[in-house]
Parts: structure tokens; sequence; C-alpha cells
């Protein structure tokens, strides 16, 4: 067994790496982009690897002056579930990151911020999606018209961020995006404080 | 804006459900299966939905007496890095997530062990996969062969559970499900104490 620093990191890569010798678009979806490549690995043999190439995606963790966040519920078909999400949506062609957070958080949520900060990123699913979230904290927040996509349904609930946190606690929040956002968030707020929060 | 108490979970999921009306089986791949749906909205409106069918996979986060735990470096294909992980992977035809979790410990850590106990689950691509990864902590550990599947490549590193929490603070850990699994696990413990870790 071998234990290595992961200031090794770089040097594992290339150990470890698995490189494209072919890629085939196999599914041209509304939401998903399917390929399957042929990849040559470590070892110089060769598999196969289906995937799904994503544009990248950002969340936001809204957080009000007494300390309590904004989540949403809403209907996810694939799980046939409902969850208690982070507002968070798809980059757009063109946009930033901090853009889609932005537009994201207002028509999700129909609050806009004043302050907006990345606290992280994470990916949500590499057994099979390139997909990176970027995490992002909103406060000084304001209200406005709340605009939703044609085909989302979704309920605004407030919460205190330590009952959230609780809610991860206890099973309630069990989206992964959900979860690493706010365990990033509460990290950042330990650490750069823009207000006190009692969590 | 309606702001409701979780309480109301079944009745919002009634109101925001969406129905299925037909589905097709649109991808067959040697990992993926994608379909793509026509469903029913809240409203009445017609939409599809591209999604990819998946058995669930299991994780687990193995402590050592010491407070250490055993992460794996592997390179991911779809994002094209090297993640530092938790061992994890598919649940087999006849497998309960328990029997999956032990074999993937084994597998791929070279470990098995003699306490293992659920802390939870997560969903971690709820807008295009039905995925649910369910979570456990595994302690009383002991080495024996390391065997991995034919096409997995994985570097063991060791490191004290309370550095694992720092690097998601630090953004070195980026993979959802090992930071899930890793907030998960960190809650569980404080309340069940197997033994004590200087968190």
């Amino acid at each position: 067994m071998k234990k290595k620093d992961l200031t090794s990191m770089k040097e594992d890569k290339i150990e470890l790496q698995e490189t494209t010798i072919s890629s085939k678009h196999v599914f041209d979806g509304t939401l998903l982009q399917v390929y399957v490549d042929d990849v040559k690995l470590p070892d110089g043999s060769h598999s196969t690897r289906d995937w799904i190439k994503h544009p990248g995606a950002s969340a936001v963790v809204p957080v009000f002056r007494d300390g309590s966040i904004m989540l949403l519920k809403q209907f996810r078909y694939p799980p046939r579930k409902l969850f208690l999400e982070v507002p968070a949506g798809k980059i757009d062609a063109g946009e930033t990151p901090k853009t889609t957070a932005l537009r994201e958080l207002e028509e999700e949520s129909g609050l806009s911020c004043k302050n907006l900060e990345q606290v992280g990123s994470l990916f949500p699913a590499i057994g099979y999606a390139d997909e990176e979230i970027f995490v992002y904290v909103g406060w000084d927040l304001d209200e406005s018209n709340k605009q939703t996509d044609d085909d989302e349904f979704l309920i605004n609930h407030k919460l205190h961020f330590s009952d959230a946190l609780k809610m991860i606690e206890s099973g309630e929040i069990k989206d992964g995006k959900t979860i690493c956002a706010l365990t990033q968030t509460y990290f950042w707020w330990k650490k750069h404080k823009p207000f006190p929060i009692d969590f």
C-alpha cells in the first residue's frame, strides 16, 4: 500500500491518468450530451468510458441579516422526489459562473444581493459527468420579482442556517450539491465573518 | 412568496409533482442508461426530461483507532482530474447497499471492518440522475489483500479525519460524494462516539 503526501498530486496524475484515443457523441438530448470514449489506461490497456458533457453550474447560499437562509423546495423528476435545495442552475453560453449565480438566485428565489463571494466548488458526479458546480454565498439581500423558468415549480423555504445544518444531520437535506454548498459556506463564513451568525 | 413548514413536504409533493406520460430508453451504455420521458407538469402542461437510470451506490468512511481515515486518489475520466475520494462503488445486482459498502471497501482500500453503520444517504445529481448513494462509517479495521477492478487505478491516502475536514475547507477535496460522506459521518460520529476523535 503506497502512502504519499497530497503534494504528489501532480506526479500521481501522470501515474493514474487515462488518455483519450477516440470520442463519439452518442446522444444529443435537450439536457444531456452523452459521449462514449475509447481510452488508454495507465498500464497501456484499453477501456471505454461513457460520460456526460455538462456546461457547469452555479449555486448560491443567500444569507439574511438574522442568520437565516433561503432554500427552495423542488420536485426532481429523475429521483421522483421533493428536495430542499440551494438556488442553482446551469451556466448558459456566454455567462461567467458569477453571472449565473446572480441570475439563478433572482429567477429561483426572487432575491438579488449586493455582496456575492465564491466559497468553493464541487464535482457532483465524477464517475459519469464533467460537471463542476461553483458555490457562492450572497448577502445584503433584496427581494425583487420572482420569475421562474417555464418548467420550474418552486416553493421558497426560509430557515436559520443552524437549522439547515441540523437538517443535514437528520437526513432531511439529501441533495448532494446542497449538503456541499452549506458545508463550504459554513467553513467560509466561520473564517471571513461578514456579520455574526449564531451557528 | 409562500412560506411553509417542512412538515408540508407531502402536501407540497402533490402540488409540485411531475407525472410520467411515456418513457423511452434512448441509450444503453456500458455504464449509462439514458431515458427521455414525456411528463405532465403541475399546471397540466407537458415537457420532456432526459435522465439517467442508476442502480445506486455505497460509500464508506473507514475510521482507524487513531482518528485517521483512508481515502483514495483516483483519476476520473469525465472531468479529467485526480480526486481524493472515499471508497465507493455501484450496487451490483442482488446486493444490499451494506454488502456493496463492505465489498467496495475491501476491493478499493484493502480494508475489512468489524463495525459498519449507515450514517445517511445523498442524491448526487438530482437534475439528471436517480442515483442515491448510501453512506457508511466503518471501524475496527483489518487490512487484507488489496484487489482493484481491472480498470481501476487507485492510490491509498491515509490522513486524520480533522485534516480531511480542513481539506474540504481549503478546496482540496472537491468530490461531491466525499464532501457529503465526511460531513454526514462527522455529524454521526459527534452524536454516537464509538471512540473519541480529536476533530
